[in-house]
């Protein structure tokens, strides 16, 4: 594709179809970094489990996840109902059930319900046989992972020229190819910077209580030949202080019409803090994960995890047993705070209310013509 | 003392002489919150070893620590010389090596040189006996415990009204009885709260890597019976935004003479979100933690710790194996973020040139006055 130097290795393959199709094949992440381990999903308990425990995890993820999750179901209960076949309308019920259940697999990212979404509205075309309504979803959802490896693509084209050579980025949680079925978001622009040969260090928070940052950026960088450093979440403030890097560059799981960013708990006092050392913060996320639905950051439901993964959350006591936890796992940046929301249509700049609007048309419109163009 | 109510449990003890006072007895703080656990030191080896892997810790405890192990020691040596002695000067040769074997033990918290000094400063004394070496040493080291506890209860009573009934606080690391000979800096109106039977809810960073606020903070109020909430460190952001507590209390291991404040990393993050929510921001500490021989904050030494404890801070890997970890223990809050240093003097308000410079020279003057009223 183009000549200049390639990661030492491609981002890992975070999702794919098993051979028959019936099922989705996922790189578990909870068994990272200890564990490259795949693991098969084949039953709706079985997608169900794995987004809400995050073997799968990250915005854009979830929603392939639970999108291709759905199309292999269908096609498995088309086989299983035999040569007697399943009528449309049944077959139909059970994917809205379906949809319906991994819907509320995880709360606060939007790619969830839209990807779904995508898939019902494909239900509602004129069906001729159970097998094309299987056929018809297979390509949905294939259509989702393709365009989200093509999206991350951009985002990373459109937010290079933020990093310079030799510069240093500080991120959080981990909104890397591990989050998507492509190269990533917040780190798409340092694989793109990769491929052209600069050197850009990362330094990524390690994210409790789940700690995606020194599991899983911290893995897929290096793998990559990135340098990446991992800091403890509150040593961010030392960070900007004494190291100075260039920029602060985040995920997000839902953005509200204003620009008000729902991502991973410690987001909001990254921001703050980059806003108090002058450093530009910046939200890489596809249009998908923007809710023009939601008028602003507080109408954004807030997951709430379990006390345990901060109690005992490496399998030893690392508080009294019975203590209270606060654990919500998303907070709110006020837009306020946010330099620039970068997506696959280029870099939004406040006002958002407009820019996200323009962009999530843009993407719209983008999706009508290239449909238009191979017709599936 | 007081008819007004009062903790459920009194703080636990941190430290004490062995029975033969030729050793002391700590709390192992590393074994907490699983185990209760007590540990003997009674060698130099032993103590070092105690305060450079946190068996105890606090800027105040590990200075208390160091008086007492090196009077225990003393007191070992010249039992051990058997009848014929030691000479004074040897054994004051001994006692100044031991000084400085301990002072470097950890590099920020200045309360382990100051508790070290005040040792030395006995030495020049005109010796008669060795005996009498040994028995001064010992008494300036109980000396110091006791003022610690009373320092503690001072703090409380200076700050207490800072809080309220109903109210909630937000602290960092553990500055807490755990921390000190008595109820602790940052902790110590939190008690003195609860003797007066107000309710006031405490939530607690966890403070990676070694996690003293869920292991330590949670612990000993919880123990107290006093409301405790652990939070992960990144979630202070989400907690001021949404909990809005009314005051940020902590500790610290050096006070420059500006009023800079290094202590444990990510205060200095917590401080920053403090003031971006408009809550107020104190630190709480005896006078013996401020070091009127640094200027500023630049000029306090900052340790930095082992990438293990982040990397496989629980027993596993929670990171690659060979990440770069960034890792200093401390950092500096500047003082225009601190509304008010506590300390047993008073409450100090910016400039804090002036108004520490006068909590030092009030407390060495009443350190001399109780001298004067009770020679030892």
């Amino acid at each position: 594709m183009r000549d200049s130097p390639t990661p030492r290795t491609r981002p890992p393959r975070t999702i794919a179809w098993t051979e028959d199709g019936e099922g989705i094949r996922i790189l578990d992440q909870t068994e990272l970094p200890e564990r490259h381990a795949e693991r098969e999903l084949r039953t709706v308990e079985e997608v169900e489990e794995a987004i809400r425990n995050l073997r799968v995890r990250g915005a854009p993820l979830i929603g392939i996840t639970a999108a291709m999750g759905v199309a292999a179901l269908a096609r498995r209960a088309l086989r299983e109902a035999g040569a007697g076949g399943l009528p449309p309308e049944e077959l139909a019920q059970r994917i809205r059930a379906w949809c319906d259940r991994l819907a509320t697999a995880r709360p606060t990212a939007v790619n969830l319900s839209w990807a779904l979404e995508r898939l019902r509205g494909r239900l509602g075309e004129p069906a001729s046989e159970p097998v094309d309504l299987v056929e018809r979803l297979r390509s949905e959802a294939q259509a989702i992972l393709d365009e989200d490896r093509e999206m991350c693509r951009r985002i990373g084209e459109h937010a290079v020229d933020l990093l310079r050579d030799g510069g240093a980025v500080v991120t959080h949680c981990n909104a890397g190819a591990l989050a998507t079925g492509g190269i990533g978001t917040a780190l798409a622009p340092i694989y793109v910077a990769a491929e052209r040969g600069w050197q850009v260090r990362v330094f990524a928070d390690e994210t409790r209580p789940l700690l995606q940052g020194s599991r899983l950026t911290a893995w897929e960088l290096a793998r990559a030949g990135i340098e990446v450093t991992v800091i403890a979440d509150n040593t961010a403030g030392a960070l900007l202080s004494r190291e100075a890097p260039d920029i602060a560059m985040v995920g997000a799981d839902r953005i509200a019409a204003n620009g008000d960013v729902a991502n991973k708990v410690g987001t909001y006092g990254l921001a703050v803090l980059a806003r108090h050392h002058g450093v530009p913060f910046y939200v890489l996320a596809p249009t998908s994960t923007v809710d023009l639905g939601t008028a602003t950051g507080t109408d954004i439901p807030i997951e709430f995890r379990s006390p345990d993964e901060v109690r005992r959350g490496f399998g030893r006591p690392t508080a009294p047993p019975d203590s209270a936890v606060w654990s919500p796992a998303f907070d709110v940046t006020p837009a306020a705070l946010v330099d620039g929301i970068v997506t696959e249509e280029g870099i939004c700049r406040p006002p958002y209310g407009q820019s996200l609007l323009e962009a999530v048309e843009q993407a719209r419109a983008r999706r009508a013509r290239s449909r238009a163009a191979s017709p599936s």
